[in-house]
């Protein structure tokens, strides 16, 4: 418990929940790391597939990377629909909800959990790769500095909310600024020194160039736009007007990653850089940029805590997310209720375990991860723009003809990129994202069932009528020899109705003998029964004769009074038969008995 | 359940267990493969030493090994006496503690605990080094392969004394015919083919030759004799008469030991074998006996199933010593206990798990191991044999001289050695053995002084005084919302004695309101309290409550009415807040708090 504390912090009062609201600045460093980050290694994953058909391909890079930013400006203007229209947070699953019903919602839903843990996993192991290009001895290391960066997250996050902010305010923005210098001196540069790239390393061509190839580098860099919906799903966490705040925020954050996308990719191609696998592009292009110098480890050093970070924003989105989920009955009630920090713990823990699982199958590794990558977001995407275009279409309002071609462009463009990415990607691991999308639907619809089946049954009746009680009540209390805790529950159970029978299983005559004896003295008048135990286990004796007792007649009920005796350090359990906790865990999945727990605590 | 029924076979009436006696036959195979198994490695630890100062050193081996005879010799008459002496079982303990008292017996007893793991591992670790010598690409996974026969072993155990025995009589006898055959042959060819040694490797001279190195030498084939006192233990194991049939089993053990080990020290100082770091000497002698063909196989087979099975030993009689301890109270009660198939499950486990950590410790060398083995066994022996010189002055008895001169030389003899193995292993490791003595030492005398402590506060009254009631009893039933469960639970509550509260925590006030609606109509006029929950906690506001109403009286209890919901299914509980459970987990180390569980069933 001490521990606990030191690590998450004292609990907070549900009154200050309302002050644990975000800035627009804290809430761009939390919910934009994730998309910006992404610049890292997106315009790497572009390369590492053209390069396929050799540098001559590479050029390609310009093109695709523009698609990319239409993507990015198609997604600004119809998410901003999206953050006005859903002010209380607009995720995937609940415009769908509102909008396509429960189904299509689900399946947003179950995307964006698995792109969720997916942006972990992949985050961390760009940043553990930013780090271990400054560092090559590091590189060896990479599959465990991954594990411990989760690790880390995970415990801020069990802080809370205000606090991991102020924590990741002040990275963030070291990164931009870092990763921004390098774009505008690198592009200045660019401009001035014309014609002389450094020499390019000759790639052996290994396939032929297609446009099919072109379109799986454009699903390779469609991992940039990932996480430019977090926003629309953390609206709430924002300071009043909250849908203006999150609006602005979004605008500046699609800003600021259309800039540094556009700016590295450019370099890339400008100067001819390609990937290695020991190497990040970003990492060459700042080598070359300010020298293997003081800039050059600032820039790697901000690159991995901001993708490190952008983790962090997974863990804000997907708690939440379950917690939505979890209300509305799909996911175990317990993902709703508030830990001791106003975050969703369960949520934290899940997510955080699932992520290091991936970090471990694909032994952190950024590359073997994008194949998984980017599809749950486009499918989510996709169906919060057919959920706008149907509201818009249903509930029309002021300007909803302008509104509709916005959210009906955005349908279009993130539809066609899901369909090419899906089809791009899915031998090589989107099969896999599909397979678990459908099995998250069938858990979520099996939930609720569940969920609705425990309501019927526990449901008031309509017209009062009471449930009905015991019409036999068969008292036992299950003893093994005589003390004061024993002589206590039996008085105790005296001191109520019901009839009382103490028990006892028969193991050595010797012993039994001797608490015949003692019954005679000490039972106050209260039947002993000894059971015989052919196997010797006391328990299934017990049990057997417990049956015995409700199967004889329906409406009998058996009370079985336990003294149970405790020890004065939990510690000393272990000195302890445990029977009793044996015997209660064994009961409890028997209809029709009542277990009375008569504690005796010992005090040394 | 049906896993544990596969694996360890059907439970056996108590009934049974007089059947469940050894022939002598089985006994052999069971009780000594310990002892003789140390043959394959007794010889080799005495030459790793030895060449420590060049290969003229290794002449000493003769000397060092007829040392190591004349104890056999000892231990094997002055064991006959104990047998005799205590036909229930003469373990260290048992002779020490009805000779020379708790203490020297503790010592003991924990002296052998720590032996048998030792043993476990020692014996693992070296028949895998047979079977790795024979297939030397095995030799990486070696540790793998001990942790696979020691679990193997662990099941086997599991199922039950003669079972085991049949399994193990058939390899054990294989191995000592195998092992014979080796010796035979290989003592007549030495003999007829008198000087032509094969070429001994020169090894370097690491230390100077001195009688320490002699006594350092002696020390580590020490490790030939353990295991013999194995028989003494487990006398109740063997048919009528036991003491005769035990004692009988004794000599042929004796003389099997001391033929194989005195046949394999030969061969080894006439062809000149030294150690290698990957082959064991007998797998050098068996390759030089009968080249690399079938018989060497068989050879390598035998000692390899004789080593792991060995460990078997351990698994008899450790269980054993626990049951014993606890019996006397010096060890958890459980342990005592019979598991389903009249062995000692627990004991068994335990076993197997310190073994396993300690093959894992010293990545299964057994070189590693030696250091630490042989003490406790030497330990164990000498306040035997001082535990009988005693009783021989004590008792008297027909030829009582005679006996005590016996016990006398043996206690003599093993003390001689034991000083010897202490003084020359103690930096390499011994005193980790002393230190877990110590430490065993303190454990068992802090567990009888933990249950003497709990014996007199659970005693009844001399002068029959009951213990006292609660003065007053308040019944409260904390609830979350209204529903079948919950009504049944009230209307239970009703039916007895006592003040009754329904109380439930105020977390939103919404839901809270609509509660107070509902008891209007169900509560039956009980009162409803809504309790603050400033932080949210729906449990630490209920315990908060429940403590304030035990502080204000001394004399009230506080009985909690817990309606508890559970699922048809057990996977289901995921599902369930699980809120029941830990509220009975905190109650239940409350003093004056009597919970008692009203089920409501789910049937689907």
């Amino acid at each position: 418990m001490i521990l606990k504390r030191w690590l998450v912090g004292d609990p907070l009062k549900t009154a200050q929940a309302r002050y644990e609201r975000l800035s627009k600045t804290i809430a761009l460093a939390i919910f934009s790391s994730n998309a910006i980050s992404s610049v890292a290694y997106a315009t790497e994953e572009i390369l590492l597939v053209l390069v396929l058909a050799g540098t001559a391909a590479v050029a390609w890079s310009i093109p695709v990377s523009l698609a990319i930013l239409f993507l990015v400006l198609v997604l600004t203007i119809s998410y901003r629909q999206i953050i006005y229209e859903y002010p209380e947070g607009g995720g995937a699953y609940i415009v769908a909800r509102s909008n396509l019903g429960d189904r299509p919602a689900l399946v947003a839903a179950a995307a964006l959990m698995i792109d969720y843990v997916l942006t972990v996993a992949v985050s961390v192991a760009a940043g553990i790769a930013a780090l271990t290009s400054a560092i090559p001895s590091l590189f060896i290391h990479r599959e465990a500095l991954g594990l411990v960066a989760i690790l880390f997250i995970i415990v801020v996050n069990l802080r809370g909310v205000r606090e991991s902010g102020k924590f990741f305010a002040v990275p963030t923005y070291f990164a931009i600024g870092g990763l921004g210098l390098l774009v505008i001196v690198g592009t200045i540069r660019s401009l001035s020194s014309s014609g002389e790239p450094p020499p390019v390393i000759d790639h052996i061509e290994t396939e032929a160039f297609t446009m099919f190839l072109v379109l799986r580098a454009f699903a390779a860099g469609c991992a940039a736009v990932t996480g430019m919906e977090v926003i629309s799903n953390g609206v709430k966490a924002f300071r009043q007007p909250e849908p203006k705040n999150a609006a602005t925020t979004m605008v500046w954050m699609s800003i600021i990653l259309a800039s540094l996308f556009t700016g590295i990719s450019w370099m890339a191609y400008h100067y001819g850089v390609v990937p290695k696998p020991d190497e990040t592009v970003v990492s060459q292009l700042a080598r070359l940029t300010f020298g293997t110098g003081l800039v050059y480890y600032a820039v790697q050093i901000g690159t991995m805590a901001l993708l490190v970070l952008a983790a962090n924003s997974a863990f804000a989105g997907f708690p939440h997310l379950a917690s939505i989920l979890a209300r509305d009955g799909f996911m175990p009630h317990q993902m709703a209720t508030f830990g001791d920090r106003l975050v969703f713990s369960n949520g934290i823990i899940i997510l955080g375990f699932f992520a290091c699982l991936l970090l471990i199958l694909f032994q952190g590794e950024t590359h073997a991860l994008i194949p998984l990558y980017a599809i749950g977001v486009f499918v989510s995407f996709t169906l919060s723009q057919v959920g706008m275009v149907k509201r818009w279409l249903v509930k029309k309002g002021p300007h909803w003809q302008a509104k509709l071609i916005i959210n009906g462009a955005g349908a279009l463009t993130t539809g066609i990129a899901t369909i090419i990415i899906a089809s791009t990607k899915f031998l090589q691991g989107a099969w896999i994202v599909f397979l678990l999308i459908t099995i998250l639907l069938l858990m979520f619809q099996g939930i609720r069932a569940h969920y609705k089946a425990v309501r019927e049954q526990i449901a008031l009746d309509r017209r009062g009528a009471r449930p009905p009680l015991p019409g036999r009540n068969i008292v036992i209390i299950p003893i093994s020899g005589l003390n004061r805790a024993v002589v206590r529950a039996l008085d105790f159970a005296r001191s109520r109705p019901g009839e009382i029978r103490a028990v006892f299983v028969d193991v050595d005559p010797e012993e039994s003998a001797k608490v015949k004896i003692q019954w005679a003295q000490w039972g106050g008048g209260v039947n002993l029964i000894a059971l015989p135990s052919p196997y010797r286990s006391v328990l299934s004796s017990l049990l057997d004769y417990v049956e015995e007792l409700l199967e004889k007649d329906q409406t009998t009920w058996v009370t079985v009074v336990i003294p149970e005796i405790l020890p004065a350090k939990w510690w000393q359990g272990i000195l302890h038969n445990q029977r009793a906790l044996m015997l209660k865990a064994a009961l409890l999945f028997k209809d029709r008995v009542i277990i009375t727990d008569v504690p005796f605590h010992l005090t040394r």
